[in-house]
């Protein structure tokens, strides 16, 4: 077999996305994630779901769409203040499904801040349809490197 | 390399959990799970926090802690009602961190049922520490095959 099969057969990242180049931990382990950083403070991150996210319906998995909306709800904290976090309290909402083959996006925004600590909203979402809503709150960690 | 040292290193599960023969989708993707369901309504859930599991300080990523908590706590309908279900709203409260290597374990009770909808309280924990508590609704949907 050649490769051309395997080349036709790539995933077709929507313009304006790169991939997250997470080699290890639990990053690694659900990704492949990927992210748009305009750099006006706006962004998305987004998955694929792919077959290792579904679960027994063959759709994503809430876990799944969980563990996506602490990174893709988290990123405001880090790019509002350059800053590392944890997460203290996430609350999710299940609006809709995703199926396999759709392609999963998420922000948030921050709505308040007070002694180090980030509320955040936000949402995920295939195409139209609203898929998740949340709120979060996350503490703010030490500084991060400057981004480039 | 003989076998030896490959046995040697085998997780040492706790006493009546066995594994959770997941092996497609999601559930295989972030496991080894392991339960224990002595039969009279109470349960646990439990995985070991690995390689694979890690954020970027080597901890149990809050991603994988929130994926657990839907399963863990979710397993409260299956055994309360025999139903399916699925995640209509899951709220996690992060109490303290997970490390690489503990055995991790959580459960959760029913708190109140109306119109095909559970309410769950559950706890997540690492021996005597309290890792992550939290609520959720679920919705119950169409009757599992009765279990053996």
């Amino acid at each position: 077999m050649t490769d051309d099969l395997l080349e036709e057969n790539q995933l077709q990242v929507p313009e304006g996305y790169t991939r997250m180049e997470w080699f290890q931990g639990f990053g690694r382990q659900i990704g492949p994630l990927y992210q748009r950083d305009p750099g006006d403070g706006s962004y998305t991150r987004a998955f694929p779901v792919c077959e290792h996210h579904t679960n027994g319906m063959g759709n994503c998995h809430g876990g799944m769409l969980m563990a996506f909306a602490d990174m893709a709800f988290g990123h405001a904290v880090s790019l509002h203040a350059n800053r590392y976090w944890v997460t203290v309290r996430l609350l999710t909402d299940f609006v809709s499904g995703a199926k396999k083959g759709e392609w999963v996006e998420g922000t948030a925004e921050i709505t308040g801040e007070s002694d180090g600590f980030y509320n955040v909203k936000g949402r995920i979402w295939v195409g139209d349809r609203t898929i998740m809503t949340g709120t979060a709150l996350f503490k703010g960690m030490g500084e991060r490197p400057k981004r480039k």
